[in-house]
């Protein structure tokens, strides 16, 4: 039976994984990584150059990304169907297989979908990564948060109402999942008055990193690794116990 | 004039620092890190073992802590002036200086006190870090988000209505700097009707980790390294594109 870890490789940046992440992928006999049918997957990309030779590779691929409404239920049967799948194969390998995870598996990560199903049947152990949105707001070059600020984390698919109501009260706010929603999130920042302080950072800590303010992001679509930041003033001072 | 990188050094085992922080330490000159006065300090105790010989060593040591309200006008000033004298210290340094901060510098870290203080007078780069919560939600076995749900961070130093107020409208909450304000969480949570729900994390990857139920946290203290958490349910499929 697999002993399953699933290691986060932080926002994309080799240098920037846990030095834990860096040793299991350099002793790997056996892999496994999501990605969309067709692509090279950007977990897979991250390790290039790391991995030992004769590692066995497993590429999971999506049955459906966007062909499809997500919310159908066709999607989710799909998707369902996928995990289950994956889940028993992953489960009946021998030995130890390393799950890629962009940044931070416990944190919106595809694995939990994987997790949940092989919970209970095998053992399963999670290493935390540094988040794609960490390091989005340290490309920015400012603190995200200070002193008692509140920092909201939504996602782009959100409707565009419930976008706006958040961006009105945020002390500091991230966006994620932005990629096609990018139009339906400016709108939402234009609506709660905030738009010129918002920013977009798209691959962050990658090959091609960028960094614009959000009033200026005119591109109707942008990258699915993407994410906007709106920075926290700080409420009050620093409390130290 | 000096050349500092800020590095953030993760939850607290040391396996989870970022290989580039890793590197960083292992070939330092000279360290700065924060610390409590007579305490070794949580960053410094996170490097030991990794240092070279002979690395010159910087303690900034907190010229008041608790003893004093952390929002009266002398705790500010206080505050202040130690930031805006290290400030100036670090910057009067030469050649390279790698500042620990536990967890991911721009995330409510003391490092950014610092930060506005140096930028445009020295040279300053940010390594980012996992942060203190994540190690946190990855130590108590369960993803913290999926799908869409909203993530709310909240300090432990909010006033008790404004915590209730979050925790009954969140999906998936973390509270931080909770230590002192244990006992006021508590009751934030139990007016909000989810008090069942929550965890509390102590030291999170660090010796001594503590997980247990907030309901079950008879203790009116815990550790200033603990986080209060609520587990978000997923409102709606991942989509990928
Ligand atoms: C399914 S979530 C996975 C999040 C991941 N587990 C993490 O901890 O960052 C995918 C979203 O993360 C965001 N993201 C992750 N890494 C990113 C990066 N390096 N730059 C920009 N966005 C990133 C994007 O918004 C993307 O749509
Ligand atoms: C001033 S904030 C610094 C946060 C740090 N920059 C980070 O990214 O985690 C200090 C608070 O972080 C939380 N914290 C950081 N690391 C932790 C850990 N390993 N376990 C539990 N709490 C932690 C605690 O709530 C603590 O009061």
């Amino acid at each position: 039976m697999a002993r399953i870890i699933c290691t986060g490789l932080g926002p994309g940046d080799p240098e920037l994984m846990s030095v834990r992440s860096y040793r299991l992928i350099q002793s790997a006999r056996q892999i496994a990584f999501f990605r969309k049918k067709g692509r090279p997957g950007v977990a897979r990309q991250i390790v290039n150059g790391l991995l030992p030779e004769n590692v066995i590779e497993h590429a999971m691929e999506y049955p459906v990304t966007t062909e499809i409404a997500f919310d159908s239920p066709e999607y989710v049967a799909q998707l369902a169907a996928f995990y289950d799948d994956w889940a028993a194969r992953l489960a009946a390998l021998e030995g130890e297989v390393i799950v890629l995870c962009e940044g931070d598996p416990f944190f919106y990560g595809s694995f939990m979908h994987l997790h949940t199903r092989l919970k209970g049947r095998t053992e399963v152990e999670i290493v935390p990564g540094i988040s794609g949105m960490s390091g989005c707001w340290t490309a920015t070059g400012e603190p995200i948060t200070w002193g008692d600020d509140v920092l909201t984390v939504l996602m782009g698919t959100l409707p565009e109402d419930e976008l706006t109501r958040h961006i009105k009260t945020a002390d500091a706010l991230v966006i994620m999942k932005t990629g096609r929603n990018l139009a339906k999130i400016r709108r939402a920042f234009a609506a709660a008055d905030r738009l010129d302080d918002a920013w977009l950072v798209e691959r962050g800590t990658m090959d091609g990193q960028k960094k614009v303010r959000l009033a200026e992001a005119k591109h109707a679509e942008c990258p699915y690794f993407s994410i906007v930041l709106l920075h926290g003033k700080g409420r009050r001072p620093e409390v130290r116990e």
